[in-house]
């Protein structure tokens, strides 16, 4: 009999046990996977002695406090992200070079895309992310979808398709799937569009040395035994007082539990008595996006002598856009790719050598022929995972924050929901991971006594 | 070793089992529930012999060839739905009473809605629910909610309303959580709006003597130890040539199935390997709609002899509209409410006790207060139903038909697709259940040789 079972040892889960042991209680951290860190993870370079490269979530930028304040906590040093040289833009048939945050698409797009903002802006000021339900137009915004939004607020298409593929690289899913309510309300848990979309300054601007897996790794070394990974949730029996947890032929049982895992993987878990109707349909519309994420391995950072930033963004190609993701100190040059929501399922499709040579195809068409003979390639499909069924994170459908936004963070009888989709500050980023790992902690402590 | 297994034993599982057992292959069904018939549903009418009333699936009419051939098939006769006497409308505080199929509620409104089916019948033209996806504008109907479609086609605040009204009836869901391209492609598979809406001369012309669960009891006792109830898939093993299915500590080995369930319960099941990725995402883009159907018995129709239909529609009430479902020789009096969509989700919530308190309250604020004294009440929760999670059936959300929808009939190695939602014809309805039963058994049998 422990007094809370955590279920899902990422950020989130790791860091509710963490604050919940250090108040004294006895807390078990169940993991299906045999490893801790959820979407968040490292992978080795290969022949390059401890570096890593992430294949999750992996940066932190100014105002998240949260994560940097941990960062401090389990001393893991930053390195800024890699952001000098000009990034290449394909737009409309165009290429453009430039090291301007929002390259020249010509003055009648630019002149929307401003306006946009500003509109986008002044409907920010009026979302409160703990409650967006509550927002003066949320009827409406929860009743259109994002792809609407922009239509009816940009007026040009280069101003339309900007919005695109902001809202492709942000939610990893297509406008048209995503309630328009649930993208304001992302923005302005960020404190606003710019400064989720900022490289330097923004939610781009650093790494963390070691890579951001660490984070999890550490915390869970410190938890020792009360984390048990391999130990998928397959069922959850309770009551007012108690929690019984099945994996496989072992049980466990608690006084309270906190799920920790993302919204659609609630749905695997065989529940008695089942879950509250609402709080079933809330989570069946939240989806997961889709993501594959490339590192391109190469022996050295070759576009830096170019004046290329190793960024680009292209609005047709199956990789939307890349980040330099070499190591701290240049050892070996990485390009990391990103395939998102629609252009992430074609790129799927394609098997493991095409894919591949897909990928390559796009990095030589911008970075050169070099581009194409790598030292190493490593892809993960988040959307494959069976332990995340996708990424970044999950979205709102529309019409389900007005109806079912409420139960979010609402627990269950002893049980409680913690997870990035329902922090209320950076909600998807590592650091809303751990403000809804902190906020469950409390809430199962008030419950306790 | 079985040919084919039939998962499900709704109308369109059993109608799938019945066309294979007719060309010779030997065909198990393995049905969740202890009773066969899916989201059609008798239940005795208490003291009444024989008589019955459905909780679920109803009516049949005009143009639905396939249910009416079945039902001459089966040797089950019909009878008109009552509709004589005059409909009250509560409509933005007014209330209406009219023999009328649509209310006068003002000039400009009734312009607005001819206005508003005109463009629809236009664009309903334009696609063909076999293929909505390619419709000309589908990009666009597919990437906004049907509430979107509602707001830029009715000009008025009635107009608006009143295809709210409409959407709650036919979806049991809001306008804001559908994709405006599957309504309208819904919409064309029933041969427009019109065909969808009546009573006579439509949708809801005919009830079924006996009630329309006989239809799958019939097919079941003609297919007798076939039929395996009790008995709910919780695994699916598959290669190119052979399926396991296991249920509990039963193993059945079949060269073929048919997955004729409701599209969320496929997740449900653990498919090894793992169903492709996108035939997991699409059927997580299609929840179910939300309802509660009652049936409230009286010793008589009393509301008939004050000249009333049974019929009431409300813009703002807990029960959206009521018909009258007396048995065929007004043995007793039944008036059968519905609440759907939202409506259906805020009812769920208040307990039993309030909530026959608020369905008896609304029927006595039309049909006087006999209403308040009814000798049986019967209400049926589809959301609450592990085995439907939902009813009347699943509708898409936005963006999920174009990038998703060619899946929906496409076989993944031997598992084949059936229920209402797969059809093309009469989605959602009886009659497409059974063209989407008699489809799938043709691919079987076209694979098996």
């Amino acid at each position: 009999m422990h007094d809370v079972i955590v279920v899902g040892a990422g950020v989130a889960g790791l860091t509710a046990a963490t604050k919940l042991v250090h108040k004294g209680l006895d807390v078990l951290v169940l993991e299906a996977r045999d490893r801790v860190g959820g979407r968040t993870l490292n992978a080795p370079i290969p022949d390059v002695d401890g570096a890593v490269v992430e294949m999750g979530g992996q940066w932190v930028g100014p105002g998240q406090h949260r994560v940097l304040g941990l960062l401090a906590e389990l001393d893991l040093k930053t390195f800024p992200t890699y952001d000098d040289g000009e990034h290449i833009i394909e737009f409309h048939g165009r290429r453009v070079q430039t090291s301007a945050r929002i390259p020249f698409l010509g003055a009648v797009t630019l002149a929307d895309i401003g306006q946009t903002q500003l509109r986008l802006g002044r409907q920010l000021r009026g979302i409160n992310p703990a409650e967006p339900w509550h927002s003066r137009d949320a009827i409406r915004l929860d009743g259109e979808t994002f792809a609407s939004w922009i239509r009816r607020t940009a007026r040009t298409k280069g101003g339309r398709t900007f919005f695109e593929i902001i809202c492709h690289a942000t939610f990893s899913a297509d406008p048209s799937e995503i309630s328009a309510l649930w993208a304001l309300s992302y923005f302005a848990s960020a404190g606003g569009l710019d400064p989720l979309i900022n490289t330097r300054g923004g939610a781009q601007d650093a790494r963390v040395v070691g890579g951001s897996q660490r984070i999890a790794e550490l915390l869970a070394e410190r938890l020792g035994e009360a984390v048990r990974t391999e130990c998928p949730v397959h069922s959850i029996r309770w009551d007012g007082g108690q929690v019984l947890a099945r994996s496989g032929s072992e049980e466990f049982v608690a006084r309270a539990a906190v799920l920790a895992v993302p919204p659609p993987l609630v749905d695997r878990i065989a529940f008695e008595p089942a879950l509250p109707v609402d709080h079933v349909t809330l989570r069946r519309r939240l989806p997961m996006g889709s993501v594959l994420k490339i590192n391109v391995v190469y022996d050295e950072p070759f576009w830096r002598a170019a004046g290329l930033s190793g960024q680009f963004v292209s609005d047709h190609r199956l990789t939307n856009m890349t980040f330099d993701n070499s190591p701290q100190h240049g050892e070996v040059g990485v390009l990391v790719a990103f395939s998102e929501g629609p252009r992430a399922t074609a790129l799927a499709k394609l098997g493991p050598a095409h894919r591949r040579a897909a990928v390559l195809d796009d990095l030589a068409e911008f970075f050169g022929p070099r581009a194409r003979s790598p030292r190493a390639y490593l892809e993960q499909d988040w959307t494959a995972e069976q332990w995340s069924l996708g990424g970044y994170g999950a979205f709102a459908t529309p019409g389900a924050l007005t109806r079912y936004g409420p139960l979010l963070r609402e627990p269950v009888g002893p049980l409680h929901w913690a997870g990035a989709e329902t922090a209320t500050e950076w909600t998807g980023y590592i650091d809303g991971a751990i403000q809804s790992g902190e906020r469950a902690a409390t809430e199962v402590l008030a419950r306790l006594g």
